[in-house]
């Protein structure tokens, strides 16, 4: 496995590539990699000749008061998971690298990123658009690999590459949990044990909102409402929003027909924590 | 010379080209070709095995009130210029398939963009940047050819491919004049002859400026007090503006040393038209 550092250095490999007719596939990180990346990698491995992960935290996508400083960073554990998951290049660029002092440019995508993690994260996906922009500039992958736990996210990139024609293919990776259900994230780390156990109540509420939804319970407001129900048995959770949305659009819905999100964030001790379930479409009698 | 119109078509061949490891140049048009167009088709053709021509009348950069109606369609015109200049694909996409009714993604340059072009165009730039974004991922050029005429353009572009590292290399051709200096432009259709004739002030007042400057004038006020002179003895004519910034970062300057640009927009009956030149740095005593 290649370490790549200089972007310059990545995009000249990225061109050989292309020469060469290799297919590239490409999974971008923030690092503090776990089990939930390594079954993103595992799925480029599969498709691709030349895997490339991308360890970045990238500091455009962080609030002003967010945990951009705090965020775990373990250079050391990724590339050991890397090395293990056969990848071919590690680019690990450094903020100066990606971004030029008098850096001026953005991709902004405005609409599925109005609500849900764009509306308590105002700058948050402008950030992802432009790093992630640049960076399949530099990887020039045939395709890129998304989490769906991330699903506002998933959504956005797939939107920007549509609209800005990106010559690649989005592909969406299930989200990986827990022997008790929390989706794997390197956030987690921030739980003390007693958080941690509490945690679970996301998956849990998203459990009972899809089980009432199958015994026929289409109003959004009552999903959302046991939702809410299930957090709260949970005194260290404090629920940032829960969502349901159209399925694409991301609009609210009131009532559930079409494949709907159901998507919710919640506040745990230092950790906010995401989480989403797809609601299959209703099957007319 | 092949006429594409459709953008997953010009991506599919433009794909086949970086198999082949052609190298493709590319001249993004707004159509009604001149000769100024015709001198970057020959720019590319020289370097280039392949050349591609878009013909595209960007709605997005145009405000509401500007004159995006009325702009010059010709494209049998254009198809006949591109023939002459040896264009292996005229690339004519329609609206509907460059931005689909729920495109909500922009390329948006925000430091560059302000000034200039920018402060009488507030959503110019956005509307360029994002097209060339989606042309650039569409042709895949190995170069792109943009006229000095459009000097904050010319710029603005260089900056989003350098912040999003396109693969792709800007190059600059110099602006094609009238017998009477007037640079040429689709929108000099517009002026009726004595509005044509009176259009030569433009290139008269920068030329005016620029012999002050040489001969010792350093003040920024007076060599734009020197153009607004000479504008004047048009009477058709009206200053949108008349503006001296450094050369890169588009900043206004009081006092011209390092390489500084001299930029104006004009109002000449319903044409609104644009030149520039530099001017180059003083030599030390």
């Amino acid at each position: 496995m290649d370490l790549i550092t200089s972007c310059e250095e990545m995009q000249k490999r990225a061109r050989e590539w292309r020469r060469l007719s290799q297919c590239v596939g490409f999974v971008p990180t923030m690092g503090a990699l776990h089990d939930g990346h390594r079954s993103l990698i595992r799925l480029a491995r599969n498709r691709a000749d030349i895997v490339v992960v991308s360890v970045f935290v990238n500091p455009t996508q962080f609030g002003p008061s967010e945990d951009l400083a705090a965020y775990p960073r373990d250079l050391e554990g990724d590339m050991r998971l890397c090395r293990a998951e056969k990848t071919d290049v590690l680019f690990h660029p450094t903020v100066a690298e990606m971004f030029a002092p008098d850096a001026s440019t953005w991709v902004l995508e405005d609409r599925l990123s109005r609500g849900l993690c764009g509306a308590s994260r105002p700058t948050h996906f402008r950030g992802v658009c432009t790093v992630v922009a640049r960076l399949l500039n530099l990887v020039l992958p045939d395709f890129a690999v998304f989490g769906e736990k991330d699903a506002q996210q998933l959504r956005i990139i797939r939107r920007m590459v549509r609209d800005l024609a990106f010559p690649v293919e989005i592909v969406a990776a299930p989200t990986i949990r827990e022997f008790d259900g929390l989706a794997m994230s390197s956030r987690n780390r921030y739980l003390s044990p007693e958080e941690r156990r509490q945690a679970a109540c996301l998956r849990r509420a998203l459990d009972e909102a899809e089980q009432i939804y199958l015994s026929g319970e289409r109003r959004a407001s009552v999903l959302k409402e046991t939702i809410r129900q299930v957090i709260r048995t949970a005194p260290l959770a404090r629920v940032d929003y829960v969502e349901i949305v159209e399925d694409q659009s991301l609009e609210p819905v009131e009532f559930c027909e079409g494949p709907v999100l159901v998507a919710l964030a919640v506040f745990i001790g230092k950790a906010r924590l995401i989480d989403n379930t797809r609601l299959p479409p209703v099957s007319p009698p």
